[in-house]
């Protein structure tokens, strides 16, 4: 957040920008849509865990996010769709095909017909929202970017594009680094950047995702950080990590391969001065007090659809404070 | 059939060679693999049908007949697979994409895993060879040719590519001529060719397949006339034509369309010097007395297995009644 008035930014009518990953992230960001007014929220997802598989463009956390503003996503799993068939699975087993990366039957759709289009020379950004529109989706999804980044996670055991790392290997090589190929030279989604300058920005906010895989390849596009730190908006992140472990995902893990206290307080370290506030779960209120930055201590974890809107008020009153504050 | 002696080609023991496109074909296939030793069986299937849809490779009759021999195909529709989903088709409808072309859960596996291989230059007859080894086929399954050959309907319409003709306009265009984008360069499958000069072939079979749809564009392969009229063993033909109306598809349509008269006499006439013998419905026994060649008449219907094994049985008894008489 930029010094200065902003006497129109209050959270209150203003738009809310949400980064996110996967699972966790969208979360928060069905409490955010369920809390805020549809279009005044625009969530940018990470695309660096994107890869080809089967021959298929495959964008997991666009997806996710998708599938849950549209109300169809699975709840059990956190990933594909609801009331999903399986006999394409079955089939490409049975004819020998790669069978380490789930795709469910409703769920191939999405997969073949964006690959359709993306082969037809549409951008990822074009077919994301002309999807949001036809499921009903009022918010705003924007891949972070419509050129290709694909994050690669350096271990022990050597270099492992993203999901041969989070699915196939289930994240148990050690992390020794993680690289965000093509990053230097992607262009950032040009809407994401206009949101980031809007005036009528209210606030951004750092869904509970893993800083260093679904968070860092976002912030690792050229501009974004200066862009984030020029917002007049108030930045606020969520705790990924609580009580020392995260909720889902190797957050804590890689934190510990990473030489990091699994801590709260040293995610919020991690994000640094791009944060203007940072709500930590109660489990971690001790660690709260130690830090230097406004912060809010409420229930974290967001295992009905009430926790999401709860911790989606959290998130945007804690941003109002700080705008209130900052205009004071 | 050349002339000559033919101690060795009696249909006992001998391999049999069989030319199909999609339903009506296959229902004979699928006779002739299970009244002879399966490893005696060869099929040559169109792929003038073959088609790019979604960003996949679909060969609809390669499929049929697949599904037919590895007992896994609908039998109510005649295409596809049975106890199939529909997830996929819903979904895709959903977010805007092409529905006329239907493609199961289970049969998408086919198309993607085909897709993803030919992409990484695998030929069609390999990827053919290995599904069906996988799915316990013991007969040979040949696409016509490797090269792309694509079927052109010339209608009063304008000129439309098969599946659009066939599935999108219901055949309901009216027929001026048929042609073979491709054909005049791609290459026969050299399998199809090795077989046809194989000593220890009994018999060739045309199915009753549509003769200008399916037949046509394998005999319109360099090399495949001279071939089959090279070839020792006799060639024999089933009338897709029964009391004057195709039992499925557009085969009489197509005929009156072409100024022929609808008759198992006029196939005959059609196929012309290739053929050895004849196989006729008993509703066209009438126009099979009127045929200069050797003729068999039967059910050609085959509603049951039994009706696919009953016919097979008689196409192969007249291709070693013909052999035996040109021994003598």
């Amino acid at each position: 957040m930029a010094a200065g008035p902003r006497a129109d930014t209050r959270t209150k009518g203003g738009s809310v920008l949400a980064l996110s990953g996967g699972i966790g992230g969208a979360k928060l960001v069905l409490g955010l849509y369920r809390v805020l007014a549809p279009h005044r929220l625009t969530v940018v997802a990470n695309t660096g865990d994107d890869f080809e598989h089967l021959g298929l463009h495959v964008s997991p956390d666009l997806d996710t996010v998708m599938y849950t503003l549209a109300g169809v996503a699975n709840r059990d799993t956190g990933w594909g769709r609801a009331d999903e068939t399986w006999s394409f699975m079955r089939a490409l087993e049975n004819l020998g095909g790669e069978t380490w990366f789930r795709l469910g039957d409703g769920d191939l759709a999405t997969h073949v017909e964006r690959s359709r289009r993306l082969a037809a020379g549409r951008s990822l950004s074009e077919i994301t929202a002309d999807f949001c529109a036809r499921l009903g989706i009022a918010a705003g999804l924007l891949p972070m970017s419509d050129d290709p980044v694909r994050t690669l996670v350096h271990t022990r055991e050597g270099v492992l594009p993203f999901q041969q790392y989070f699915v196939a290997r289930r994240c148990e090589p050690v992390v020794t680094a993680i690289a965000f190929d093509g990053a230097a030279t992607a262009r950032p989604n040009p809407a994401f950047l206009d949101a980031l300058a809007d005036p009528a920005l209210a606030a951004v906010v750092i869904c509970p995702s893993n800083p260093f895989l679904s968070i860092d390849p976002i912030l690792a596009l050229p501009g974004v950080r200066a862009a984030l730190a020029a917002c007049r908006a108030p930045l606020v992140a969520v705790s990924p990590i609580v009580g020392g472990r995260a909720i889902k995902g190797p957050t804590a893990k890689i934190m510990g391969e990473l030489a990091m206290p699994a801590t709260a307080a040293a995610v919020a370290g991690y994000y640094g001065a791009l944060l203007d506030g940072f709500v930590v779960d109660e489990a971690d209120a001790g660690d709260a007090a130690r830090l230097e930055l406004p912060v809010s201590v409420t229930r974290t974890l967001m295992a009905s659809l009430d926790d999401r809107d709860g911790l989606a008020r959290q998130v945007l009153a804690l941003a109002e404070r700080i705008s209130a504050a900052a205009e004071d």
